[in-house]
């Protein structure tokens, strides 16, 4: 303890020399951070260290330091109080409870992040992007041309369904006449077959509610096979809740705007297009709250939401293609 | 008119042949996404693309058939085929209203957007960050981290404060005395000197909207000037009404992980941590809306929002670096 109180001390004084320093070099025309009592400000910089090192305050003052000392003209002189400086950060921040040291993150929902570079990828881990949007914020054109981009599959509502129909068809088959050819299973059988077998489990249920279920079984079982961008279906919390790494987010744009592009869109008047968005806002947020109990579009319910309209189509994939930071595949 | 319709008929009918050949070279288990009579299926295709090539329901079905061309196991066909997709795909969008060719942009905006790729900087434009937070998303720890690894200045509230005192000392004694060099102006005078000849223009306003008219001029004269992060401030709105390009991003973390880390900082009681970030929300809601009309904290208002509990701090920082995809300064 005695150590550190000294350690403090010791850098306090280090960063009223700089300051000094910083404001010798700097020219006289600027003033320096400390203008105080030298033993005073020494004893209260060495005080918030002890203390608080985590604090708002010792950060700007280190900051303020700094962001003069890249004025400094001669270039010897500022780099010699530029590494002072560097070095004086990286010894704060070997301080016991320094700031910066007191991390936010949410590991369970980092571990779960495949945009988290220091997460170790097992082999088996894929690359599923979780796209939920707005209406008319040009969302689904966004993550059919990132799945393009990316050469992975691209997957949304009405494909679900497709996919579903096709599904049940081959499950009534299985039931009806196991393995006998008849008119479903050669025309409209499908090779995820397997997984589900048990299609039918939720028959009893309201029909929205299996759909659900069986969307999310569906999801779930995919995310473990194959790459994928997927569009709304509350994929995210699906994947969120059965602990299946993914990278969820939420595309929106100013209502005026995807106004806009709706009526381009669907050659709607203003009016119309106006009372359609709000009409599919609600029903969205209906949806994403009866099932996960959240708030649709809500920024903290996902990873990153992104402006489309700050960015356009074709900036907003290239945008989320360098965050991803992964290199397309080369499957093709 | 009449080459469009005969040129989507044409693409109808490649699209249902592709649809076959995929199926013949998946295998007999998967099915035709068009199960259809052939002549049925080609006209209402065709109609699609010709009333409405922008729809869901074409994407939808291409991309179903690119999903399963993808699953190919004999690589020679699996290439032609993606390559015959590719090939429509880009027939399609070359028609009139295709989909995805109704962008979301707001021109505007992408024009002061500076992760924006393709926008021509002028050798005067500046690398401006604006970061908006809630506090304990530690996103002032995320704005710090950020400003040192790119290498440019860093400013906060507290900042801010010291830089207007300054200003106001070296500006009083402008009016005081012309030149004299008194003892403000030799240890408190500041080289953004000339700018702000006219700081005292506001005065007669309360405090709170003098701090901010001045806050506002010192942000867009820094602005013109030199490369920085900017916490806070309503700088976003500030720079977007002064026509300044910047980026502007909003760090959140879900309330139960701010509390969680406000505990840890600021060595709190989980009910007194909880009181405190209440009161801070409102307080950040309150002064947002107030200077710019609109809602604090809305993904709307922003380019960007990160929830830095998905990333933690470090990660938010190289996600933010990976955005910008401008390689640090090397000033130093």
């Amino acid at each position: 303890m005695q150590d550190n109180r000294e350690k403090c001390r010791e850098l306090a004084a280090r960063i009223y020399e700089l300051d000094g320093e910083v404001y010798r070099c700097v020219g006289s025309s600027l003033g320096r951070t400390f203008t105080g009592n030298k033993e005073t400000t020494i004893k209260s910089l060495a005080g918030m260290m002890y203390t608080r090192p985590q604090g708002h305050l010792l950060r700007s003052e280190l900051a303020l330091i700094n962001n003069m000392a890249r004025t400094i003209p001669d270039v010897k002189d500022r780099h010699r109080l530029l590494d002072e400086y560097a070095q004086i950060l990286k010894e704060i921040s070997e301080l016991p409870d320094s700031f910066g040291t007191v991390d936010i993150i949410d590991e369970e929902r980092a571990r779960l992040n495949t945009a988290n570079l220091h997460q170790k990828f097992s082999k088996d881990d894929r690359l599923i992007v979780c796209i939920g949007r707005s209406h008319g914020s040009a969302g689904n054109d966004i993550g059919f041309e990132l799945a393009k981009a990316l050469k992975i599959n691209y997957y949304d509502a009405e494909i679900f369904t497709q996919v579903l129909e096709r599904l049940e068809a081959e499950n009534d088959s299985v039931n009806d006449a196991l393995q006998h050819i008849d008119k479903y299973s050669s025309k409209r059988s499908w090779n995820l077959k397997k997984m589900f077998q048990e299609f039918n489990r939720y028959h009893g249920l309201p029909t929205q509610d299996a759909i659900f279920f069986n969307q999310s079984d569906l999801i779930c079982s995919m995310a473990k096979k194959e790459d994928f961008v997927i569009m709304g279906r509350c994929a995210d919390m699906i994947l969120k809740n059965n602990h299946i790494p993914h990278i969820s987010i939420f595309i929106d744009a100013p209502f005026e705007l995807r106004v806009q592009r709706i009526m381009a869109v669907n050659n709607m008047k203003f009016k119309e297009a106006v009372h359609f968005l709000k009409k599919m806002d609600k029903r969205h947020a209906r949806y994403y709250n009866f099932y996960t109990s959240e708030q649709w579009g809500k920024a903290v319910n996902y990873d990153l939401c992104i402006n489309s309209a700050s960015y356009g189509l074709e900036e907003t994939v290239e945008l989320i293609e360098r965050m991803i930071a992964q290199k397309p595949k080369h499957k093709h």
